[in-house]
């Protein structure tokens, strides 16, 4: 049975699910983050078998094209880090010139602005209409 | 005729040529640090061609399994970022808990030591070793 990490679920919201990985928006109202966690126990990418790495490249295409939905978005940022948390997990981030840490990298940045509840549920909302049946949204 | 950005050539070591990517090493010589640079003027991942995605997936499967031939690595990371050169390129690095910058990321610290010659010589014939008849070295 897979669990998230504690950490992911304490830094995010649970979206939702696609196919192979659960949803979340770290929470860090400056800029679109999503984080994909695939549900496996294999920790690096290239460890994937060769159909759930087809999976997550489709699901890191299809939350880049949600990213894109965001105002201002000019730059993908797509990493498998893991440093912190070892379990796989990809992040989705959109940029611009002048956001809070451009041209540095979103990872060891202060976060400047918490979400509100109601903005979470705002950008669920927008995932489910980017995402399509394909994604299964969590309860708010 | 596709050009190598100027930042990376200058950054950098030119290993060779994957089938999509240039394969090029970053000149810290503290971690293993390679980049794919995919021959294209398309900027982000999720816009390649399905065939260009798979392609530049081979490779970073390839490139990780590379990485892991140095000694001591635990944790790859692997990011297409951007922000400073957009040319499509793609950081797979070697990474372990007591590296000059851990749990840190690479980017945005300063190098600690860069490559003498022999080194960049001896990381080319390993990638030759490693990455097989896909691989063509560039001249040394």
């Amino acid at each position: 049975m897979f669990e998230l990490d504690p950490r992911l679920r304490q830094d995010c919201f649970a979206l939702g699910k696609l196919p192979l990985c659960q949803l979340l928006l770290m929470n860090n109202a400056a800029l679109p983050w999503f984080i994909l966690v695939a549900e496996t126990d294999v920790i690096e990418v290239c460890d994937l078998s060769p159909g759930d790495q087809a999976a997550l490249l489709a699901e890191i295409n299809e939350v880049s094209n949600l990213v894109r939905e965001f105002d201002g978005v000019e730059k993908l940022n797509v990493g498998a880090i893991g440093n912190i948390v070892s379990q796989l997990h990809v992040h989705v981030v959109g940029r611009h010139p002048g956001d809070y840490c451009w041209p540095g990298v979103v990872w060891g940045s202060k976060v400047p602005r918490r979400y509100q509840a109601q903005e979470v549920d705002d950008i669920r909302t927008l995932a489910v209409s980017s995402l399509g049946q394909r994604f299964t949204p969590a309860d708010s």
